[in-house]
């Protein structure tokens, strides 16, 4: 055997209790018994320790000192690409930090559901300031001298930086903050659709549009959770949703959201299983597959119409009469507080906020007792609405609270890469539209599927984008979309 | 840290690894989309190899030797019992033979399925020769001189050996094999419970079931599973079940035996959790919970009677009309070839066969390839009946083929300690049928959490017996309760 199979046979057994850790985050948020917590608190933490001795294990160094990389062909490449960022990343921060951060974050979490619920940041400020000061060390070990948030974001988004991010948001902010004025106050504004909406039918709905979108039942299942997710690479990839009497539209468009995800780590070629390049690249391509999934083909009007006949088989008379004003019900924008809630044209902009924030926080230039006020003037500044409590402002994601930073702009960058797959998508599709109106989106997800998918972590982010389209991504065509659809929706 | 400190906070780390494994089996019995087996084979392997470095660590090794066992409590002396009894069996035996072992019965399980499917036992005969072979070269490494069937018993049942579970048969046999004939010869046969029986009521009765007998659901959830089982130890113990639309006494009966296991997991003193201490201390002991529960308790004329108004409401009219019937339809002895459904009196003589049997192939006295012979020609001898197929005889467990062999007799141990403690819990509680009759089990588990559950692994089996009986355990009150309550029920 070569080193470099000795380093992949040893990889494969540390890909793999990563999955269990995968399985293990399922389970806690849809099956575990309520009273297992604390059990499986240190469950978890012994597999994370294993997890860790074995990402730092000398073997791997001595192994990626002796490998010659131009001896491997593409996939031994970048294979050794992942194995050796991850090394020189967990080793470069000392044990003691890694351990502190660790016992820190397991905390935290529930301590920042106790003050969101209590709606009290103040209580939560000495938690996070002691978060920011730990991420702050543990930016500085990684930057080597580098940029500290840019050594944070490479977690997420290798490769990626904030000076082009910060481009990315420059481009994104005025034609985003003129189309959602000129929308909001629009004369023609969509009815909301409301009622009552059977939870049962609402779960099958689930199923099928799954389904429909190309998630493979035989590798993965659909149970509930309060916080929607997917977990799992390969074989057996799970997604979560939710319902709600009142809400269809959040089973419906967190299940397609997800079944994004899932699709990514369910297509990436078989031979990749249990390798590094056996899951999704990054954050920004994996959101870019759940957005596209979810908005440009879950909200289009074609889509939306074979869902409104859907919807009147599952759930009876609506107080939407037909499918335009389902379409237009589906995408309709309104002013609100929280992100998660948020249409597709403010969504870029409450994570624009928390992107400049949280460099602040980093950069050692925002003190985190100043956090409320600074969230709160900045939200009345770009949202023209007073924050009225910490759970609406400040305190409504969990990602600080478990030392995520860095990770917020992934998002937009996944809304920028979904504009440009869709865009090429559409031009070598024209008869895309017709698929989605029979609920078909088989088609789609193959393009998809062939074009970034299969890759997994085969080629950097920015590359496989490039790849697929033909051309380096930019913000025009999410932005050209984006004003197209909202000018038809509300008649602009 | 002393050295004991330093060996039980690296065993906890271990315990819950060892949860994890658990919980990984639970998944795959339960949850697991279908297609997701081979992944989830190298997951779990991953995990195995992680735990058997753990289990031979030199370290643990160099901390058994410098802890002086007599300068600790009694719990740190039974924490120390346990780890050495593991360490010195799992580096005793060598790393290719217990790697090779772990491949073939990795391998084996799916093609004794087949096997049996097919009711082909010479296509599986070489590979469970194989299984054999290994098995014999295992005992003899765990031995170290000793005899190598009582080696692979330790495993299961600490401190038991071939020469006392002889006895014990010996014991047994002439009484059991003469109640069964006086009662299959007995004028007054019941008539077995008949009909069509809603699978939603009955999984809705094992709940109920599972509370009566005292199972938290705060720390536990009942599911389906092909084959039932309990999982988990602490503060998460599963249990599953079946149903049959004809055969609602399948659910019931497998649901209170593995309420048994799962309340004896359950109601192990918290101070023990993620220590050696904090599982059930043999198969023996274990087997005793879940059959006490199922049978002494579970089938009693008090507690059917019960069942059987909870069977009205549940499924309505039945062919059985009265409480009498059904308690008689609950324990009737039938002629069959599978120890799974085997009756009260006739269990023990399955396990027996067996018991003798696999004795012989670890002392090389049977050849796997007369194995089917040996059984038929055993089976028709003991129970009068020939054998028509494979998975009628020696198919249909699947405990050889994947390697254990020294745990069938734990059964018949676990029916003798039932006995026991039966025995010494109705003299102390005079008023039990009263309670059982109105469907509360309370406070017979509450005796036997006390007694029994909650020591976990502190007291060698047998003491713990003895402890809770107040004498050394043996066979008279298992076979007297049986003559007894059958002779009640066939009105001999």
């Amino acid at each position: 055997m070569s080193h470099y199979d000795d380093l992949m046979a040893f990889e494969r057994q540390t890909q793999a209790l990563e999955q269990i850790a995968g399985r293990l985050g399922w389970d806690q948020e849809t099956v575990m018994p309520r009273g297992a917590a604390p059990q499986r608190a240190e469950e978890a933490e012994a597999l994370s320790h294993v997890l860790h001795a074995r990402h730092t294990d000398p073997r791997v160094g001595e192994w990626l000192q002796s490998i010659d990389a131009a001896s491997l062909d593409p996939v031994g490449q970048a294979n050794l690409r992942h194995i050796r960022r991850r090394f020189d990343r967990q080793t470069r921060v000392p044990v003691a930090l890694a351990g502190e951060l660790a016992r820190v974050t397991a905390e935290s979490q529930g301590l920042w559901a106790e003050a969101r619920a209590a709606d009290d940041f103040a209580g939560f400020a000495p938690t996070l300031a002691r978060i920011v000061a730990l991420k702050r060390d543990e930016a500085q070990a990684l930057a080597a001298g580098g940029d500290p948030y840019d050594a944070l974001l490479d977690d997420y988004e290798p490769g990626a930086s904030a000076a082009e991010l910060e481009a990315m948001f420059a481009a994104l902010r005025p034609r985003l903050v003129a189309l959602r004025d000129r929308v909001l106050g629009a004369e023609h504004q969509p009815e909301p659709l409301t009622g009552k909406f059977n939870e049962k039918a609402q779960m099958k709905l689930t199923r099928d549009l799954a389904r429909a979108f190309g998630y493979d039942m035989a590798h993965g299942r659909v149970d509930k959770a309060v916080h929607p997710f997917s977990s799992g690479s390969g074989l057996d990839v799970r997604i979560t949703t939710r319902t709600s009497p009142t809400d269809p539209f959040g089973a419906v468009y967190s299940t397609i959201h997800e079944t994004g995800h899932a699709c990514y780590e369910q297509n990436i070629d078989r031979a990749h299983l249990l390798t590094p390049l056996g899951q999704g690249v990054s954050m920004g391509v994996h959101e870019s597959q759940s957005r596209i999934y979810e908005n440009q083909l879950g909200r289009s009007q074609a889509f939306t119409g074979w869902l409104f006949e859907r919807f009147r088989v599952a759930f009876g008379e609506m107080n939407v009469a037909d499918a335009e004003s389902f379409w237009r019900a589906a995408n309709r924008l309104h002013p609100g507080y929280i992100r998660t809630e948020s249409d597709e044209v403010q969504y870029n902009l409450h994570v624009l906020l928390r992107f400049d924030l949280e460099r602040d926080m980093i950069a050692g230039k925002l003190a985190v007792a100043d956090l409320e006020e600074a969230w709160n003037a900045r939200f009345e500044a770009d949202f023209g609405v007073a924050v009225d409590k910490a759970s609406h402002g400040c305190l409504q994601d969990v990602h600080w609270s478990v030392g995520l930073f860095g990770y917020f702009p992934t998002y937009s960058l996944g809304n920028v890469y979904a504009g440009c797959l869709y865009k090429t998508m559409s031009a070598e599709m024209p008869d895309l539209d017709e698929h989605l109106a029979r609920g078909d989106a088989g088609r789609v997800t193959a393009w998809l599927g062939e074009r970034v998918q299969r890759h997994g972590g085969l080629y950097e982010p920015k590359e496989l984008i490039t790849r697929a389209c033909g051309k380096a991504p930019d913000e025009a065509p999410l932005l050209d979309y984006l004003e197209e659809k909202f000018a038809a929706l509300y008649r602009l």
